[in-house]
């Protein structure tokens, strides 16, 4: 057997996305992936359709041996544009594969090790009451764990806004840490005093303090017993981590942005983190994402896969089949996509009261109405910029 | 899918093997394993048969939960006889998982990441001459590695040996080390000059030595270019690593007689060892086997699976699927089973010109004429006693 | 003086026990042993019947030699099916050898170090009251230690039961961490005002927790003073004692399914515990659990020896024995034996006013009527299974 | 002042490369800047037209400022591709600074530390002999540093070639460690015995063996005085270092794949190695280069700046322009670029007797006949795929 060519297709459905289909010499047989990288998708496009001649004639039964092709082919290798590539193909040649065995892709992986995949989703709101009210909407559809934060992408930290110097870019947000840190205890104060001590709630610093900053909010919000505190540093501050670990017995997670097992090496050895926020989508898909959690087993580190709207519903059915079938789950993040997603795409797996549940189609289970896309033209967007409000582009 | 019942075939087949059959709901369906133990069987054999009444009922497809079900069933967990219990069980429900998928278990683990997979024999004789005699023979057969030893058992450090006090119970050999400290050197210096330094030589101390004597004997072979030196310490004596490790560039094996992750993690993360000497049957099967290699990788520690004739067919067959696929694959132990093994049993991976090469049958592709297993009962048998000349017990 | 033959009894006597008999030469001379293994007693009798080839003709006096006879024999060594073995055989060895020396074998281990052996005793009850009633009766009874738990095995966590699948399987407790960890601190803050500051209070979290949700309990009882903090780990979890251990003064033990040295010495050296709560049964006998308590002098660890019903009275007795002998003795264990038990077995070791004595008759002082052995045949019996409310296997 | 576009330039001018033009709204005002990534410059390419947006409209004399922002435009960060995109935009806005300023960069960064950079180039052969002959040549023209090796890309090592799957796809090479670590020894004795003790002899192992092979060859060719040995370990192989790092006083290089300050770090801080092979092509432009090089400092690690011909002539410029200003200046590698480089490009550093002297002409001094540049178009071309003789990928 073997790949014929792949194909890409870089769309906005709400937002944008990025699937490509690998083909094969079997007629009828292809495998479909995604390698969307918010605000990068048109690099990632590239840069598959820019090695698709390495892959051209592979056996794609071999998912082993082609992903350590494609991950050395480049001589540099890893960051967030290769891996999402690899991703995109790795994720494609598991649909293939469960295909050919007529199984669904979690069968291959070890089978069911839970019921269905806990999710917990986020609750905002401009004030305490809001997002309190917000939360209870979450707990009334079922959900057992609800993220919190007042405010905009970046909480009460944000004071303003700049318009773009550019038409197509993004707008700069300012933010300012004291405000920020100022707002979050009392939120979480006010959450457990009306919604009780028993939901689970879970917070998001977005990378956005100083350690020694973020050493403090995790210990101001010990009392309220979080399910675990995101990203607290910037994954490039790893000297940082015994200083905020230390301070407290809040849990902590990390690594959306992570792409590699390298990345995640030091913080499961050191024991700096709780839980691990990989996904398949960005570490290199399901290959390295299995590795990744067999790597945090013995740390007792568990997953808490990244899934905002933008780790589309082919790289969602991944993170699920992974993630029922792996010792060591934690929770997964949960968003509803945009509309046109359910226009065009079969397969997602279903949210039902809290839980995620895979669907029992062969593969990843996902089909896409391939001519609809045409509809759904790719939109050029941006990720937001942060500046201080002295002007110094944060954090550095 | 169900399972219903599990039969275990204890069997002396030139040597003795332990197979279990795993029964299911579906007509045609079943599951086979191994859990030999060499010269503990009838244990291994009473552990299956104690805790098939967890099993019954439970689907066989979810592997990952059934795997931790009966890891975690006797509160007191792992060592050698639940370990190579699990690994009956978990082998059969690979086994199951092939044949539903209609494909071969190595397609299951990812694919072929290599043509076949290298072996090294092993080469004896009484003397040094003998020995390379022995050596040619393999690599005129195809074989580019080959291990290396003068004497029996334990090699030039055997001295005598002891009847048993019962007619059921083993000899007991004399060893003392000096003399086998001394001749080990003068082997490898005679090898060398008479079959160059492009083949590959290996070498068991056979944990025979205190750790300071590991030291000197792999400082002393560093010269002949050794493959590996294979279990220069007891796996117990962990303290003692950094002193073998620190006294030569010799690559250094252990792990034969591990049972789990848990025995390999600190040799993996302290750098101590080059090659790891697990295989499916003795660490809970294939899942386990596989995790401890993913925990190999980022520590740049390969794969060299224990392969003397005790590790039957069955164990065999798995210990091929997991390194036909594993990027961190470096040699596998080939002996030749006895005869009656051959009478018995089809789907054996096969051997050509020094590789071994899975069969391309679903599942692990063995098939056992159980009928026929009645003429070949098992026979109690126990791993040789070893006594210094003093009549210490040898080695602490 | 020759050994002749070891005969085995597996017995339930409210709950299973497994005792053996060693015989010599010497009329009217054989020892007394045990090797219960909640849930496994099976196994390790077919494992003593297995090897007792190895063991007859050899010489009943030469204890340390016979233990690494029976520790090497099996080539796999450890855990805990050999180990319980192991135990069998050295504890009768100990018995034989003080009915020699016609000495209770404390004498012969160096003599009584202290009058009697402290002990605690497990308080439970549905809620705080009745916990703090069920405690109040213990120290009535002279206890100055009570270990207590609301709720049953596993606390305020276990939140549903599972009938099982099979008839002679047994039930699944469905567990969920935060109910408990909400309770466990509300507990000692009521017994604390209750029962004031001086009574020892201990507690067991049954290796249930992520060691970060360990480290909080630790951190957040610490206000109670707890004599211990028992099992906040899984004994594999090796790499996350550092975490645990930072967040509190809280003391710690654990050990109660350690099988031998190798797993107490990188808790020691570590300095990650303050109690070890072996005891000879499960680590091979009194010639191991002396050992491990010499190693634990230097690192200033003292004994808190497992002593749940399924520890026996042989193997109590034994307990008992070496505790009354060391210096770095911290607390015993103490559960009533089910009523069966006294009824067949004399000599077990008194328990007054909270303190365990070892009876004076020579050896480990048991005798047991073998022939009434026979009204209390051995019933198949499991360890419960523990899975959380997703159906997940608990813990990992 | 603002950048008002930016202009790609993909060429092959006998090899790929990728230049840029940042355009500013004051006439006659530009900078050129290079983003050359071997075998993946069409990637590079789209990455900054696809964030040109950001930057058009920003005050190109805040580097610092600029380089943050593109630094953290794709929330997901560095990697190859995007360090090599900001890199070129960092290049271009040094240039700018020194057009300003009327003053090359090097007089920017701090002016002469020394008179010229020192340069090594590489001298390959058939056999010892014509290695030895090469050699001669280099020294003959003045350089006081040779790197040597006999055979292809890979040595010795190199047994064979496979023809690729897809017209566009390059061949794969088949390696073995074993003829590779016999000859390197070999080549060091001959060049020694030949050449003398006192030139400069470096070598590089491309990254081709596993750690406790690279601490073999270390310490083999520690008799011959390498003035380092280069990448002996993939850069991912962190927990590897302290192995190679032990078996001798060989010094160490690595970095010329690494793409930022975090990937230097632990190599620094450790003491691993002796010279750093980063250059400001990959690590995000001389902003970054700079950084990197203090924090070099004060561990005692010396710059090697990656010189391959694939490091085109902006950035050599940037490279010779940094390590004349720096005090931990090592050593420069050096390779004469193709011909139409000259025919196209005025500018290069001068070459005089093995060392580099960067043109006095403001900013970097580099001019492009952009015009001429349609007669060389890109070639799609990849890196080289090596595989083992079994098929295997090498290495991982």
């Amino acid at each position: 057997m073997k790949i014929t060519d792949i194909e890409v297709y870089l769309t906005c459905l709400g937002r944008n996305y990025l699937f490509i289909k690998v083909l094969t010499d079997t007629p009828g047989l292809w495998g479909i992936g995604e390698g969307t990288l918010n605000g990068s998708e048109p690099i990632v496009a590239s840069t598959i359709q820019h090695i698709t001649p390495l892959l051209i004639g592979q056996d794609p039964q071999r998912i082993e041996d082609i992903w350590h092709l494609v991950y050395r082919q480049g001589y540099w290798r890893g960051g967030p544009i290769f891996m999402a590539a690899l991703a995109a193909i790795d994720l494609a040649l598991w649909d293939i594969k469960g295909k050919i065995a007529n199984l669904p892709v979690y069968q291959l992986l070890g089978g069911r090790a839970r019921d269905g995949v806990m999710c917990y989703s986020h609750a905002g709101g401009r004030d305490e009451q809001e997002c309190e009210d917000n939360a209870r909407k979450l707990i009334e559809q079922g959900f057992r764990a609800v993220r919190c934060q007042v405010g905009p992408y970046g909480g009460a930290g944000v004071i303003g806004e700049l318009p773009p110097l550019h038409p197509e870019a993004p707008p700069t947000s300012l933010y300012e840490p004291t405000p920020y840190l100022l707002q979050v205890p009392k939120l979480f104060a006010h959450l457990r005093s009306k919604l009780g001590m028993e939901v689970e709630l879970l917070h998001d610093v977005h990378e956005q303090l100083d350690p020694i900053q973020a050493a403090r909010l995790a210990k101001e919000v010990e009392p309220y017993r979080l399910f675990y505190l995101e990203d607290p540093l910037m994954p490039e501050h790893r000297e940082s981590w015994p200083l905020v670990r230390a301070a407290s017995t809040t849990p902590l997670a990390i690594g959306e942005i992570f792409t590699s097992r390298w990345d995640c090496l030091p913080v499961f050895m050191n024991r700096w983190i709780d839980y691990i926020r990989i996904k398949p989508l960005h570490v290199g898909g399901l290959t390295e994402a299995r590795k990744i959690m067999v790597l945090a087993e013995p740390f007792n580190v568990r997953s808490a896969f990244h899934g905002a709207a933008d780790i589309g519903p082919v790289a969602q059915a991944a993170s699920v089949a992974l993630q029922i079938t792996i010792p060591n789950f934690g929770i997964q993040e949960w968003t509803r996509f945009p509309e046109p997603v359910y226009d065009v795409i079969e397969g997602i797996p279903e949210m039902r009261q809290g839980f995620l549940y895979p669907t029992e189609r062969p593969g990843l289970g996902i089909e896409i109405d391939t001519a609809k896309l045409q509809k759904y033209p790719y939109k050029r967007a941006f990720m937001p910029i942060v500046r201080r409000a002295d002007g110094t582009m944060h954090v550095y």
